[in-house]
């Protein structure tokens, strides 16, 4: 077999993430327009929280700040303190929300799982994603797990490394280009494109033209196993 | 040699940590005064964020949405929000605060990183802990690097499983007997505390007595090297 290790993105890859984002935002819209406010333009939610993740990275807490913070500045202050109470329960919702796999992932990773070690590579909040695993009922399926800060090529260089594992006998599955099949494949190892229709902005990326050797995309998890069958 | 691997906690052990936490509480009872309001009792802010543990878990986030939200319960609503912007602009700080070592670390980690290898075993953040480690100029000592979400007996169980050692030659420095010292003995290990005059009260657990067998105290780092000589 040409393949000795198979691993998966998590948040929107395995999970529905970025509709809790989306969710998040519109609760966010409806709290200002219930307080009389306009709604701030998407751009600047999205400048803030981009200027405040050198602080607070990826993830809920993250966001959520960045609400705290918009809702404060476009208001000149005058929202009431109160509604921000609803933003703080906000990310206490979005972070022991339910965690909603998408169609087929759970047969999927337990047919592969009998075939091949599994690993996930996500990135975010350790605690966060360490929950939303154990609430998945996928944790029994993955051999080892690296919840890490970025992933980029020397973050997949180095689990390699840990792994025994040399890349070419080694396949990514993900909905990000950026983080999930670029770095891999500039490592010379395998990359499956899931896409997400929901992807945030800032992870859009540009592929190379022509495609990369060793690139495949299926918008349907359920094709992975004889996809991984013909590579190995 | 006795010893196949020395470990430290970082918090508090190694760089000051809870200082910021009481720096923290300092500019949000001054900030309450500011605005005309009593400051809450300690007591409150304890319970916040201890109740808020299960959805944050340990850490600057968790601690500032507490902050947020005593300010805006024990005001009924009625701070003015401009003033919560000031404890968000807070969490930044304490993210991007300054990583003040400890007297004695850097040159009794460089010493001990000749002699064994290292590693550092943390809780909390995954991107805060990082980012506090590259800015404290002691990351090129630590072979191995832990960060981990909660420090029990499964926790240093695996840890060891996957660095194959044995926990009798293993060897945990840290400050607190809750996380870096009781898992660690009850698992056969030999464990050094250090104490922190200001160690978070929700911390505190007592040691059996007689003091167990494997366990060392000392109030200065730069006593290790000899205490592991000892050992070993």
């Amino acid at each position: 077999m040409l393949i000795d290790l198979v691993a998966f993105d998590a948040d929107d890859t395995l999970w529905h993430n970025e509709s809790l984002y989306t969710n998040g935002r519109q609760r966010f819209r409806a709290l200002m327009q219930v307080h009389g406010f306009e709604t701030p333009p998407e751009e600047l939610l999205d400048e803030i929280e981009i200027q405040n993740i050198p602080y607070y990275g990826y993830g809920v807490n993250g966001f959520v700040f960045s609400l705290i913070e918009t809702a404060i500045r476009v208001t000149d202050g005058t929202i009431p303190s109160g509604a921000l109470l609803d933003l703080v329960q906000l990310s206490k919702d979005m972070l022991s929300a339910e965690v909603q796999l998408f169609d087929g992932v759970q047969e999927t990773v337990a047919r592969l799982s009998s075939q091949y070690p599994l690993m996930l590579i996500t990135k975010g909040d350790l605690r966060h994603q360490q929950s939303k695993l154990q609430r998945s009922g996928l944790e029994e399926y993955f051999r080892f797990i690296e919840i890490v800060s970025s992933k980029d090529a020397g973050t997949y260089a180095r689990i390699l490394e840990d792994a025994g594992v040399s890349a070419e006998r080694f396949v990514m599955i993900g909905n990000s280009l950026r983080s999930d099949i670029l770095p891999v494949l500039e490592l010379g190892g395998w990359a499956v494109h899931i896409p997400d229709p929901l992807t945030w902005s800032h992870e859009i990326v540009g592929l190379p033209d022509p495609a990369p050797e060793r690139f495949f995309e299926t918008a349907h998890i359920t094709d992975l196993p004889s996809l991984l069958e013909r590579l190995g």
